[in-house]
């Protein structure tokens, strides 16, 4: 399915900006205001197609009616080949780092772990296709900018792919929070690691969390025993940064 | 402002739950679901107040037309005073540990902050009064029942608490990226200390950042230089725990 940006401002930011291609501007029928003219312009100035629907139409393109009467559609997102990520990180002279996800359904958090992924300094992010969020507008904005610069793959059987990063010896850690996993402080994440993620809600599957090498427990001490997905993942890429810096 | 809830299911959720006391359903005038009349059943079951209202009243109560035809007014939201907060620390035994924040504005940043806080074992958390979002509906349900163990403080003059957690030796770190600060883990953060945590956008103010004892930088690796405002915070938190460990 195509992606659709919708609102003036941040169709604004997209023709202007380093982000997907812009491939074709839909505009609803009827009465244009100033605002909607100067973007209609402003579109008319990168030499991409503007087409007049009706304002139903955009309603079902955007999957509600807060699109202020434009949308505007997106090339599709590319997703790497785990090829490349491989490749990056020989290249890289560093030890791997890569994040798993398995059924991050959330687009915001989604790309709040994309971003934090970059800035923790992986080589890529891998996400179970069937059970992600694909990357849609909301994500890459989360994102913040990190898509420009972090590979990320989709595969079909993750399970699959931790066998593959096994076999270059990559060690595979699962963030569980139940009995049987180590404390994150306890373990050792120096060398090559992949971290795996799984959802708030359900955590890793069974057939992916047996075959991690180890699973990591993050210590609570509160009452509430459970952190936010995307901030747990944060907290263990940055347990595995201060480890690389051999603290 | 009075808070108000809105739609059936989260109505009826707080209407059964352990969160603020509900004080008033508000019900839009006209037909009824089914559904909204068994909310309004559940309501008359806990004795509170039902009032009929024009479906335009609760649309400018609720901010939006998104409410399902139905509103529940709760309580304020009971800040607690920075006294409470000490009195917490010192009953715990344990090291002061707490997170004060200058201007979050985002009220599902801070219901993640406060969530972290809760769930790393902090005494409290501590918010500026004029450039924090308060208490609402959102910060609580992003807090997932933080708010019912974590005390939160209000205060009008950040600089002034710092000077308070300072007289009781408790160290106050400021979160910042710039020159200037050390690296997190370089820092010896274990004993008494507060962590203080700036806007994504701005960061600490400048008298505020002049009265904290030691600036902190998370490292990182990437091409994007910042992580959102509650990953960080839930990095530094958990690097706290982890000292604490002993780790």
């Amino acid at each position: 399915m195509a992606d659709y940006l919708y609102g003036i401002n941040p169709i604004s930011e997209a023709l202007s900006g380093q982000g997907r291609a812009p491939q074709e501007l839909v505009v609803a029928r009827g009465k244009q205001s100033p605002r909607l003219q100067a973007l209609i312009e402003q579109a008319q100035g990168v030499d991409i197609p503007i087409r007049q629907r009706e304002r139903r139409d955009l309603d079902r393109l955007a999957g509600h009616d807060q699109h202020q009467g434009v949308l505007l559609r997106l090339e599709p997102f590319r997703y790497a080949d785990l090829k490349s990520l491989l490749a990056r990180w020989r290249q890289s002279g560093r030890p791997a780092f890569f994040l798993l996800l398995d059924g991050i359904t959330d687009p915001h958090n989604l790309g709040a772990m994309i971003r934090s992924a970059e800035v923790a300094g992986c080589h890529g992010v891998i996400l179970a296709k069937d059970r992600s969020c694909p990357v849609t507008p909301v994500v890459e904005k989360t994102a913040a900018g990190a898509l420009s610069h972090l590979p990320l793959c989709q595969v079909t059987n993750l399970a699959r792919t931790l066998e593959q990063l096994q076999q270059e010896n990559v060690w595979c850690y699962g963030l569980a929070g139940e009995e049987g996993a180590q404390s994150l402080y306890q373990s050792d994440l120096r060398g090559d690691v992949a971290l795996v993620v799984g959802s708030e809600g359900k955590g890793l599957r069974p057939n992916v969390r047996k075959h991690c090498d180890g699973l990591l427990a993050i210590p609570m001490r509160g009452q509430v025993n459970s952190l936010n997905a995307s901030v747990a993942a944060a907290v263990a890429l940055f347990e595995v940064v201060r480890q690389g810096e051999g603290r």
